[in-house]
Order: structure tokens, then sequence, then C-alpha cells
């Protein structure tokens, strides 16, 4: 397999790339980009292998760390259970893997398989299997494609490990590893299904690595440079700036292994009078501009700092922040009525349609 | 190996018996044994092995019904999640189950390797882990000797699967096999930790399937000639009847993936004008007479039918019945001080110290 070494810089880039894909979840990245440093320090390197380049019958793990973001900032990132979940589905399966690849690019779950691999020497797959961030199992293009939901590795930081061997759904799927995750403490690492390398080049979501240390880079270029990165990312990636504010009001507990709330924003500049609303479950899924719904899930509703253009996750909003809200269009595999069905605002409780503000802009 | 068959006869005995030293839990074995008559009536045998027949190196399964006894009574028993439990865990061992014993040889779960048995030819061992029902997971002889406590395999009747793979204690065990057992409705096959035939010979309680039978037999005698059933049991197995009297309150949750609660009874005959009281978890853990504790777990509380004998189980009791409560003495094992640890008061969350009705006596 060819491969090509992460430059540090380019670690730092996804990083903060993947902090904005994360629309307020996957977790900060911080402490794993901390993490990364180190390893780097001690001559590790990540490869990245791109997803043409692996055979139909490579073995991938697909790797994750579930829970409660707000948790994750309470426990240090170790890559110790990450690696561990990875080698108990090995013992599984008894076959080694080839290569590594995030369920999700959002936040700190775009570093994992980072971790894994300059831990263990395996190659990191150009893709994930949701071009951003989503808080349930099913929510994947794998689970969009109808693969298969089992098995599923858990491992926490007392190397308890839970193996869902067989779900009757994917939603039976999330029921017993979100279970397992919030009685060893709402944060666990997990080794989701395995997948050939022929499915993660049919089913996955392609090339999101290399998007968000673009994402990264246009954010750093637009800081060298003293341009506003928030416009610099609409510009780069054909997105939406909606609005402008100040976090009045926070609301945010951690329950049943999510982080749930709303952020409630006042307007500032050309939205002075006005106010913006966020629900979240981990991830932002709604937003209303004075109480009119007009953006939702999978569309990527990301919230960022006015000056640094540093995204915010829904763990580290908080009042006062200035804050500018944008809008990303979502990989097509999500807008598809299966899609829709397994990410749209109704897969999250809400009563509205999907109406993405791409589609109205064009 | 050598085996001997048990008559459908015995299979009647043994449900019987098995009821009474459920001491309230384990499940009703009328759905037990339902299947097994039918099975029975089919052609299959169970045959029954004496544990000290059994190879240093035999693999032996060790199933249980985990859950709320009353959630049992709700769902027809049924040997396919109990085989299947069984099956995943030789899948996952990567060998054949030489024979299969219960975790406990009260209630259902007496008949639940009887009934693996029936449908795979297995050999029942005529030994189990409890001498008796217990709640919880590191209630066993197993675990009083430090024996490892994963892995485990849960199947539900949707067939989802859940192994606990490593636990980093029995308690740990307990939580995480709970967890799943609550998720998929508080009722779930399991598969423990697989035992060696020397493990079995040195840590299990031995001879519990014919004790039971012999339990089972001495009530059906009594009733065929006319003597009370109660003194008889009482006899055969130097037990004490310790009240006589008619519920008069029960207070009954199913919670946390057990059956916890509270029953009144006032006093009969001689106890006339008195009151006792029960607290349970699954299997009644502590008498009160008038306020006063006088019986705690390990010592089996049993109560029983004052007419029929039949014993009652926490999910059966109800206001009118005239009973007795008795008292059986517990296996030696839970009476050390590390067995007292696991299984006496304390355990169960009551500031009270063991002091066994038949020390008293003796």
């Amino acid at each position: 397999m060819t491969t090509r070494s992460l430059t540090a810089r380019a670690i730092e880039s996804l990083a903060l790339g993947a902090w904005i894909l994360g629309t307020g979840g996957g977790g900060s990245p911080y402490h794993g980009l901390l993490n990364l440093r180190r390893l780097y320090r001690q001559g590790a390197r990540v490869q990245v292998i791109d997803p043409a380049d692996l055979a139909d019958d490579a073995a991938v793990a697909v790797v994750s760390t579930m829970g409660a973001p707000l948790v994750m900032q309470e426990r240090v990132v170790d890559p110790g259970p990450m690696v561990e979940s990875v080698r108990a589905m090995e013992r599984y399966l008894d076959r080694r893997f080839d290569a590594v690849m995030a369920v999700e690019i959002g936040g700190s779950n775009a570093l994992q398989p980072c971790q894994i691999g300059a831990v263990t020497g395996l190659p990191v797959v150009d893709a994930d299997a949701m071009g951003r961030a989503f808080p349930e199992a099913q929510m994947t293009s794998f689970a969009i494609h109808d693969l298969p939901m089992a098995p599923l590795t858990l491992v926490d930081i007392r190397n308890n490990t839970v193996i869902v061997a067989r779900a009757e759904s994917w939603k039976w799927m999330e029921r017993l590893s979100r279970r397992a995750c919030v009685e060893v403490g709402s944060i666990a690492a997990t080794c989701k299904a395995p997948r050939t390398g022929r499915e993660v080049k049919e089913c996955g979501i392609l090339y999101t690595v290399s998007k968000a240390i673009r994402l990264g880079e246009t954010v750093q270029e637009a800081r060298r440079t003293h341009r506003d990165p928030i416009q610099a990312v609409v510009d780069a990636e054909g997105g939406r700036r909606i609005f402008a504010g100040k976090i009045r009001d926070v609301e945010r507990r951690t329950t049943e292994g999510f982080l749930r709330g709303t952020a409630t924003l006042d307007g500032l500049d050309e939205e002075r009078g006005r106010s913006f609303r966020l629900a979240f479950q981990n991830e932002f899924a709604v937003g209303w501009l004075d109480d009119r719904p007009v953006v939702t899930t999978p569309d990527l509703i990301c919230v960022m700092d006015a000056v640094s253009g540093e995204a915010i996750g829904t763990e580290t909003l908080r009042y006062g922040q200035r804050v500018a809200v944008i809008v990303l269009p979502a990989p097509p595999i999500l807008l598809t009525p299966k899609g829709l069905a397994h990410v749209g605002p109704r897969a999250f409780g809400y009563d509205l349609d999907f109406r993405s503000l791409f589609a109205e802009a064009s």
C-alpha cells in the first residue's frame, strides 16, 4: 500500500479543520492534538492512505470515542483504550487490520485514527462515514448503505471490554453500545463493525481527512494574512454565514450518554435586535432565527469564534462569546431520502422537513 | 462420561425443590417446567453428570437467565436464547462445551441447564455456584474463590448478543451485564465465564441438582401421605420454621434489572398479634420479627404456601396468602468471612451482622 506521511503541521491543520466539521460535536480535538504532538516529538509519524489504494479485501478498523463531549474534557485522552478497542476486535475476528479510519471526521474523533496509527503503524484511510460528526451509531453512510452493524468493541479506561456481537438493527446497536458507554462513565473507545476496502471505497465518504486539513489550512492562511478566517472558510467551501451574535444563554446537560441542550444568541451588527437559537445533541441539529427554523441537520451548522475562526463545540459554548454561525454543505449521500431518514431533523425528534440552505440558493 | 437420565418425574421434583431453594428468586419454574414437559413428550431426555466424573479439563458452560423475576412471568421461556448464549460462548472461545450447569439452583434457573441439555444433548452437572439463588453476578462460589469473571455472553429474544469480554472486577461484570440486561427488557439468557471440570469440582457447590430433586420429593411424599409438607421439609433439611402468617402488604417494583420490595405478614395461630417483614432484591434478603432482624442472607429464607408447601416467589407474593416462613442452612462456603463479604447482609446494603439461626441453635 502506498501511503503518505502527515507532517506535524498537517496534524495541526487537521485538528483545526475537524473541529469545524464537528458541527459542535466530536469532542474538542485539543487533548488529542497534545497527545499527537508528543508522539511526533518521540518520532512517530501518521501514514495516510488514499481509499482508492485499499485492496478490495483489506480489513479496515472504524473507530471513534463514544459518549458525551463534556466528559471528554474531563478525562485526558489516552491512545491506550483506543488501541485496545482495535486489538480486541482483531482478537474477536482472529485477523489483523490493514488500516484504520474514523467513523466521523468531526472533532477529536478525526484524530483518533491518527493516534492509533502513530502508536501501531496502521495507515489512516483518507475517509470517514459521516463527512462531519453525528451523535448516534446508525447515522453513518455505512448504515445508510445497509452494511452490517456488528460486531462492535467498546473499551474503557479500566480495560473493561464489551463486544456487541450481534444487533437486531442499527438502532439496537446504538442502544446496546450506548448503555455500556453510559455505565463506564459516558466515554469509551469503540471499534465499530469492520469494513472491507471495497466497502470503504463504495460506501464511505471519501477524502475527508484531506478536506479537514484543507479547511484548517484555510483558517491558518487567513490568520497569517490578517483576513477574516470565517469568510475564508465560507468562500473556500461554498458555505453561508447566517448569523453573527453574542451568546446570551446556554442550557446544557449530560444525559443518556449525550450532551444535550440549547444556546441562544443575541444579534450583533446587522443582526442587532434579532435572536438565534441552536439545539444540540452533541452536534448542532437545528437553528431558529427569531423562532423560525432556518437550518437543520444534515447541513453542517458550525459555530465559530468571531475573531479567531476557531470552532466552538457544544461543550465549550459559554455566555458572552462573540460568534458567527455558518453553514457548510452536507455530503450528497446524507441528502438522499434514505440519508435523511437516518440523519434528517426527524431522526433527532424534530417535526421539521429538511430544506437545504444550498438547495434554496441554487 | 457416565451420566444418568432424569425421569419426567424427577424433573417435576426438581422444579418443586428448586423453587424452594430459590428463596423467593430465580424466577418461577412453571414456564420452564411446561417447556421441559413438552420436550420430554417429544422424546428428549436430560442427562445428569456427577461432578466427580468431570475431566479436569472439561469445558463447562455456566448458565442463567438474568433479570427481574416479574418480567420472566411476562415473557414465555424459550430455550432458543438459552442455547444461543451457549453457542455464542462456544464461538467466542472457539471450542465446544462438554457439559452445562446452573449458576444458581434456585427457581427457573435450575431448569435452564436441563432445557439446554434436552435440546443440545449436553449433560447437566449436578452442581451450581450458589446453593440457592442470589441476584448479582459476584454472589457465587466462583467469585468467592476469585476465579475469572469474564467472558460472559448475553442473548435476548431478538438475538441481540452482547459479550462482556473483560471486566475489571466482579462488580464491573455485574454492572456491565446488568445494563445490557436492562436495555433488552430486564430479561436475558446468559452464559457466564466458562469453568473447567477441575474448577467446578473445587469451587462449585456440589450435588445441588440432587438436593433440589430430594427436596421436591419430600414435598410430594408429604402431600401424598397427607402430612404437613412444610414440616417435612424442615425435618428433612435441618431447617427451622420461624413464622406463620397472612400477607398484609406487598410493596414491589421492577427497577435497575431487579425486583425489589418488601412484604409484611400478620401472624396467625401462635403468632397472632406479631408481624413479620421481609425485604427482597429478587431473593429474600432480611426478615424482621416485630421490627427486630431475626434472619438474613445467606441463610435461605423461604416463603411457602401454608397448605400446599409450594414455594412463593417475590413476584408471586400477594395480599391474603397464608404462608409459612422457613429458614434452611446455607452452604458452608457462603458462611466464611470471604463468603459473607460477597453475600452477607452488608453486600445487600443492610447495616447488620450475619448471625446464623443454625449457629444460635447449635
